[in-house]
């Protein structure tokens, strides 16, 4: 697949008529500080929006996000309610999995559960082919959206190949990830071959979304944390860096984004995206820092504090707006995805609060 | 509590007549760099022994930790087993919850939950009063291990405060520990008054064990990576120095571990530990280098190597004892838990070849 041909973008692509160039995203990602700041939420079309509760009620979280119509009246919600710069594409990490031929559904408070996990070599080498993987309802489902959109910029989604991995290698959630990190050590070869295949299906599904008109991509990594250092940059880093080179000849934004990664930015960016979002644990500022102050950063709201007091949440958003001056560029986000029990007006009180503070 | 007279230690007590103190452990705690180093492993006593599994057979969790005999037998059964230089109490973070009159229990393949979570001023001040917490089960399960351990010390153990008063904010065990975090800033004071109730239970826990002959303690703090370093400082490290404060008289090292802490560590040093236990993430010599080289290390092997074969897993317990003679003394453990599908031969191999190879 990583030697198909670059495929044209048609003219009437955003990309190409440059439609969502000015955007406030885009202005924030390509290291701009004009205007108000750009803002957006990590999981904000999603539980914590009863018009989402509704949409959803009857299906399934894999059918929802495979249904054009639905996963674009779903992406539009919370742009629509909190006015946000940016639409994220309505989707889960395990939706490229499905449609690869993968044996996996979403299970209601458990997550993602395989059929049948992938350890050995020759799990690996059953898996699915990649030559003919049909995104049909994802280019449709984006194309949809981006017509709602206006100029409101969608940011394209993927989940990273070692968090793809991890769950293939587990067969559903877990909590410390031993199994992949056994294997990245007990079997070199298969791990490369497991996160070869992943990163190649998250590329795919990334380049589906932006050409169908996406302007942004971002690469979640929701475990990466859980890796040191020098694991991360062996056996996880190479794969992301082949997910995003699957997009890298188009001219949008690359976000790279994990939970617990304070000690991983610089070889998250280094795997070649152009901004790295950051978890709520470290400052921004401390993080522009390590990445020697030339990356524009996309963050770290606590999620924890959204239900805290207005006076307590506050002069929180204003400390990162702050702290996130030290960045080139900085579109604004939570530290975490929206937690479910978020009282949505909140969250338009803090978009609110961060187009009114001048940057 | 805090303002009790510090008992007089019995002349037959281990810390009055130094019967443990030329233990491996107690050395390398102290920073001495003699004999061959000392190992023991973080859950060590549990589910990976078949021993364990027949000693808990048909009996709960909670009830096994207060029984004196059955928590003396299975603190004993990976001493006799594998060799180690350190007994870890068998006994659970919510036991001292329990002690204390709270509702709490551990339920299978969950973990503990309470009766009802504590979240407001209301709720802490309705709290047990900790005049008259009775531990004579941990007292006498204690003695009867230390009496039948010979020279090999006994360490104890106990939840951190912020740990505890998150299982009890949230009521059971959560990914995000979003409660006690919104909570620490919506309410600092009700925050306060819980992690100094849970400092208190932890210390008068600790202190039981180390009056009962325990050698070393160490406090937990499972859920510490959860938090910002500023965070931590503020709102989680009073509460530990507290803990640690009730047994600061006793002439015994006190260790301080959490996982995903690395940059936490300076923290939980000041924090009034002795040693600092590193998590798997952090290489022991970056550790100590964060630790201004003067602290003692306790960690890191990864327990996900566990599974390894051995011609992975050996070198890199040579590399753990390679870089942990950066610090002034080390205790080799695992960076977390020893998983329960460990097979117990890959723990005693480890034992062998730390004490084969010399510092």
């Amino acid at each position: 697949m990583n030697d198909a041909p670059v495929p044209v973008l048609p003219a009437d692509h955003p990309l190409a008529d440059g439609r969502t160039t000015g955007s406030a995203l885009l202005r924030a990602l390509r290291g701009e500080r004009t205007g108000p700041r750009a803002v957006w939420f990590m999981r904000q079309a999603g539980r914590s929006l009863p018009e989402y509760r509704a949409a959803r009620e009857g299906v399934g979280m894999l059918e929802s996000c495979l249904r054009p119509d639905l996963a674009a009246e779903i992406t539009l919600q919370p742009v629509r309610r909190h006015h946000v710069d940016a639409a994220i594409f309505f989707s889960d990490i395990v939706v490229p999995l499905r449609l690869a031929g993968v044996d996996v559904d979403i299970v209601p408070g458990r997550g993602p559960v395989l059929g049948s996990p992938v350890r050995t070599a020759s799990d690996v080498a059953a898996l699915p082919s990649l030559e003919d993987v049909d995104f049909t309802a994802i280019r449709e489902a984006v194309a949809l959206t981006v017509s709602e959109l206006g100029g409101t910029p969608l940011i394209g989604f993927a989940g990273a190949p070692f968090t793809l991995a991890a769950y293939l290698v587990e067969g559903g959630p877990s909590r410390d990830h031993l199994g992949p990190r056994t294997l990245m050590h007990a079997d070199p070869e298969t791990w490369q071959a497991l996160t070869t295949w992943a990163a190649d299906l998250s590329g795919a599904f990334l380049r589906a979304q932006l050409e169908a008109g996406a302007s942004a991509c971002q690469l979640f990594d929701s475990w990466a944390g859980s890796l040191s250092a020098a694991d991360y940059e062996a056996h996880a880093a190479p794969a992301s860096a082949r997910a995003f080179a699957h997009v890298a000849d188009l001219p949008v934004p690359r976000i790279h984004f994990g939970t617990g990664t304070g000690e991983l930015l610089p070889a998250m960016h280094a795997a070649g995206a152009t901004a790295v979002g950051v978890d709520y644990r470290l400052p921004l500022d401390e993080a522009s820092r390590r990445l020697g102050g030339v990356v524009p950063l996309q963050g770290n709201i606590d999620p924890a504090l959204l239900a805290a007091p207005w006076n307590v949440l506050e002069p929180h958003v204003r400390d990162v707006l702050r702290r996130g001056d030290a960045a080139p560029g900085h579109v604004v986000n939570l530290g975490h995805g929206v937690p479910p029990s978020t009282e949505p007006d909140v969250l338009t009180r803090v978009v609110d609060l961060v187009h009114e503070v001048p940057q």
